[in-house]
This record gives C-alpha cells, sequence and structure tokens, in this order.
C-alpha cells in the first residue's frame, strides 16, 4: 500500500508531517511518499540518523497557505504539495492522499481532480469524536456548508459504511442532529432529510441533539457542514477554556499544586481520551479515492494517526463499501415508488 | 420591584425553585411572587423555618411539562404557571418573569401575550458563556431556528445593549458566527446578514468562529438559533463527557487519587468558572417586558442567580436602551438610503 503525504501541510510543516511520516513508516506496513519542497524535507529527514527505506520524496515546489482561498490557490499554484499529492491519487500511484493543510483547497481539489463516487454529489468531512460510551463519528464538519437534504442522505450512508467498516460497528445506530428529539422539530430542511432518511434503509434512529455529540450513544450523526464546524469548533475552544482554567485553579495553593502533581497520570490518560487531534485525520468521504484531512495543529504523533486513519480505510476497501450502499439505496428507493 | 417566578418549572419542580426564590428573597431589595400549585409551594415553603416575608403565592392549578408541544400546551393549559406568571408581567403587576420550564413555552407566552418591543420582529434567547479571558453573549440560542439576516441584525442591537447596560462592557464588540473569518466565507445568508452588521452603527469586529465562543475576545456573538443551540448543547455534551472522563481518569491508582483530593478545591473553583447554568438565566431579548429562562436542570443557587439577572435587567432599564439602539439604527438607516 502506498500513501502520500503532504510534507508541506499544517502549522509546523515540513517538521511535523515529516515526523509523522517517519513514525507511520516503522509503525505500519506501507510506503510512503513524502510531498513537498525536496530541500526541506531531505532537510528534515536528515535529523533522523536512520532513515526508514519506505520513505520517498516526490518534488512539488509550490506551497499553498493555510489561509489561501481555495479555488484560487488550486487554479494559480498547479505545483503544490496538494494538488501533485492529489494527482498522484488520481493516477493511481498511491492509495491514499493525507494533508494537514488547507482543509478547502483539499476538499477542492480531491473533488475536481479525483472525482467523486458514483451516486455521491457532495464530499462530506467526517470526524471521530471520543463519548461517554465510546466513539461517535460526525459528518458533515464543513465540506458543505448549504447543503440539499439528498446530501444528508449521502452522508448518512457513507458515515454508516465508514463506521460499520473501518470502526467496525455491527450495526451502527445514525440519529439526525437536530434541536430537540420530536419528529415534529427542526427546519423545513431538516424534516425533508428526516423523511429522506426514515425511508432509507440505515439505521436510523431519529433526530439527536447537541447533548448526544459528546455521549457515545450514537454511532453516526449526520448534520449540515455549517452546524457540524461550528459544532466542532465550539468544543474545540471549550476544551482549550477548560484546560487553561483548569491549569489556573490547579496553581491556586500549594496543596492543589500537589494534588495536580500526583495526579499528573489522570490528566495524561484524558488528554489522550478526549484530544481527537491526536486520534488522527478526518476522512473526506465521497471522493473516489481515500482522502483524509489533519488537523492544522497537528503533531507528528497526529500526524501517523491520521496516516493509520487512511491506511485503515484503504485496508477495510472502505470505497467499495460506500458504492455497494448507495446502489442498495438507489435499487430501495426505486422498489418503494414503483 | 416584583419578579415572578414559574414555580413548577424545571426537572425538579416546587422544590428548586422554591429554594431559589427563598435565597434570592434574602439576597435581593424585591418583592418574589411563585407563580403554581400553591399546596405544592406552601409544602416547599414549610420546610424553611424563617419564610422570608417578602415572598408571595399566585395560585396556578395546570403545569406545562418540559416536553410538550408549546404552542398547544399554551393553547389549552390557560391556568398554567408559564401562562399566569407571564401575564402579570403583561399586566405590569411584575417587573420580570424567570421560568426554568419548557424553553418553547416560555418564549411563545411571552411573544404573543406580552408582545415585542417596537422595531423588533422576533425574540432571540442570550446566554452568557464564560471564556478564557472573560464573558461572552451569544444570542440567538434556540428562539429563532430560521431566521431572516434583519433578526439577525436585530439580536446584534439587543445583545450589545445588554452587554453595555448589564454587563457593563463600554464598547462591546460583535461578531458574526461563521465557517471562517474572510468576509468571503459563509452561506448567502450569512453574507447578507454580514453586510447588514457592517452598516449598522455597532462594534462590528466581522466573523468569528466557533474557536471563539469559550475565548472570551468578544463581547457578543450573533447567530441563528440553529447553530446556537447546536454549539450550546454540544458544550454542554462536552463539559459532561470530560467530566465524567476525568473522574474515570483520576480514580486510576492510589496516587491520583490522592491528588484529586488534594487538589479538590481547584476542581470546585473550576465548576464554578464554566458551569454555566450557575450563572444564571438567560435573557429572551426583544420581549416588551423582561424574560428569563434557566435551564431545566437548575440548583437552587442557579434559580437565585436568574432572579439576579432578572433584577440586574430591570435595574438596567434594558428595554429602554434596547428601544433607543433600535431607534438609532432605523434613523441611521434611513439617512444612507436618502
Amino acid at each position: 500500500m502506498k500513501i502520500a503525504l503532504d510534507a508541506m501541510g499544517g502549522d509546523a510543516a515540513p517538521e511535523t508531517p515529516v515526523a509523522g511520516a517517519v513514525r507511520a513508516a516503522r509503525e505500519f506496513p506501507l510506503e510512503i511518499i513524502l510531498v513537498g519542497q525536496q530541500d526541506a524535507i531531505q532537510q528534515q529527514l536528515g535529523r533522523y540518523p536512520k532513515r526508514p527505506s519506505n520513505i520517498s520524496i516526490v518534488h512539488a515546489p509550490d506551497v499553498i497557505g493555510m489561509d489561501e482561498s481555495p479555488a484560487a490557490s488550486i487554479r494559480k499554484k498547479r505545483e503544490s504539495s496538494i494538488t501533485i499529492g492529489v494527482e498522484l491519487l488520481k493516477d493511481k500511484k498511491v492509495d491514499a492522499f493525507v494533508s494537514a493543510g488547507n482543509t478547502g483547497a483539499v476538499v477542492s481539489a480531491s473533488t475536481l481532480l479525483v472525482g467523486l463516487l458514483p451516486g455521491i454529489e457532495r464530499p462530506g468531512i467526517a470526524i471521530i469524536l471520543p463519548g461517554v460510551k465510546g466513539d461517535t463519528l460526525l459528518i458533515d464538519v464543513g465540506a458543505n456548508i448549504d447543503p440539499k437534504p439528498m446530501h444528508l442522505l449521502q452522508y448518512a450512508l457513507m458515515g454508516e459504511s465508514y463506521a460499520r467498516y473501518v470502526m467496525g460497528k455491527a450495526r451502527p445506530t445514525l440519529g439526525l442532529l437536530n434541536v430537540g428529539e420530536e419528529e415534529s422539530k427542526g427546519t423545513d430542511f431538516i424534516k425533508e432529510t428526516y423523511g429522506l432518511l426514515e425511508g432509507s434503509g440505515v439505521n436510523f434512529v431519529g433526530n439527536v441533539e447537541g447533548h448526544d455529540i459528546f455521549s457515545g450513544e450514537f454511532d453516526v450523526i449526520v448534520c449540515d457542514g455549517f452546524a457540524g464546524n461550528i459544532a466542532l469548533k465550539t468544543a474545540e475552544s471549550l476544551a482549550h477554556a477548560i484546560n487553561v482554567l483548569l491549569k489556573r485553579s490547579l496553581m491556586m495553593s500549594p496543596i492543589t499544586r500537589l494534588g495536580a502533581f500526583l495526579a499528573r497520570d489522570a490528566f495524561v490518560n484524558l488528554r489522550r481520551e478526549v484530544d481527537y487531534a491526536e486520534r488522527g485525520g478526518a476522512p473526506l468521504l465521497g471522493v473516489d479515492g481515500i482522502s483524509i484531512i489533519a488537523h492544522g495543529a497537528s503533531s507528528g504523533k497526529a500526524i501517523k494517526n491520521a496516516i493509520r486513519v487512511a491506511y485503515e480505510s484503504v485496508r477495510h476497501d472502505l470505497n467499495k463499501h460506500v458504492v455497494e450502499a448507495v446502489n442498495l439505496y438507489t435499487q430501495h428507493a426505486k422498489e418503494h415508488s414503483a
């Protein structure tokens, strides 16, 4: 298996992508192709005395900045690490592409160059969030901020396939993110989506609320990309605020400081459980190839985990299952309308 | 000053509303009118040996359940604690109404019976959230899930008045919740709202993201009620998950347990800082009277704090300032279009 990694993507590129590539190359049976400015990558690789033999470089002179306009940058920077990495995916020279770079640019390049799976109209970014009772896949968190109900149905089919075949849930439960649980709640958009999901054949449990995102009671939650993006970033914001305020509180007195010192393993454990950036990347579902988006602030470990997400998606033949789910739905819908 | 409190509202009514009323009656110079089933309220009041003289009861035989349809319950239960409490407000027999009951029913009753301020088309629920650098008022968190851009402009005017006159911020900064900071980001709805806010005379700083909700860097953030509701409930969900997972982590070993015991004051302090339910109620802005919504799970202390929010809103003549802000905007808009 070959995976291309955007060596220029992320706040600390190429340092952390290279660090992640080295860790992943040692851990997983795959070849990693670092895409980016050759000299800068070589320099970073030079820091590792034993460079793994399953890492190679494909030169890409241009870099798309984190805040550049996706459409314009894809058009202008034809030799960027994102464009060249996605072209490797399109030409089937790699099985997956991973980037911690400009999310919009990765979405645009993946959609325009690689194209979408048959029956899928828009890609969606899925993220796996930790919860009290287990993990929940939330889709879409920002690829499509003004979707049609049919797009959410397609997200449901893709999210269910991911939960079933990659996360290993036998019969994933799926909820629709809304402002209340009753079927009568929500906007016209939500009510129409509810109707589509009900007749779709997925294990649809009805409306769920923001409360349910971190409860871990549902395997998949679908939402429009606007609400999903707000929910995700609000959660990041709160986690950060709690972290800062807790540290401040723990410095209150010599006693609390001693307590914090003794309890430090518990804080490390908690961070491992809730810091989803450390859990890996967000699959961009719907693309006719595996494309994984990692957080811009990813550490080397987070990059390694994003590569693991790509590896698992390829290994479990995710897209084959998505196409089967779409076909099954289309057949099902035809029979019901006939 | 007289404040009516829904004694039947909330998960543990009438126990916690009565407890909150007793605390508030002792702390603030005001009269509290408990609205609800007289016998049940009397029974709860009987638990306090020294019942404050500034508490009285107005009997309301009906109770609207937390999950009842707002419109139907308001229509059918004409003698509910919410309806009778809101009627006291309408008839100017009280200066404010506070309820931890069915949010939708409070919004409907306040809007239909009391009416809206001149120039305001829809009420909005505002909530004050704690952040790293200070408090942020988020409006709307669910009164209006499918608003027009003009409604968000009105939320901005009302939120700014609240931040200025009740929260005491000299020149509040105001952001529009979006999926990115650039002016080009977002849906057509957001872009239109952006244009309205830019020409409105409020101290509009542009788009803000979910990241900014708990940063405390902005005084007021406006959003549609769908996204606001999702953001708020997601945050509650994450805070709960972190609490559960942290407790579990702290039980890991005898050492971490000892650490947790020594650091317990820090956890109490953190809870006080971040638990917004303990900070009081959410003002329902736009109603021609002060109407405050408390969390259904409010403790007695939270109810007392919701009464404090009502007290402060009345004391600072909030609605007079809102009307002035709306008039100023209307004049400003006329001059610009002339």
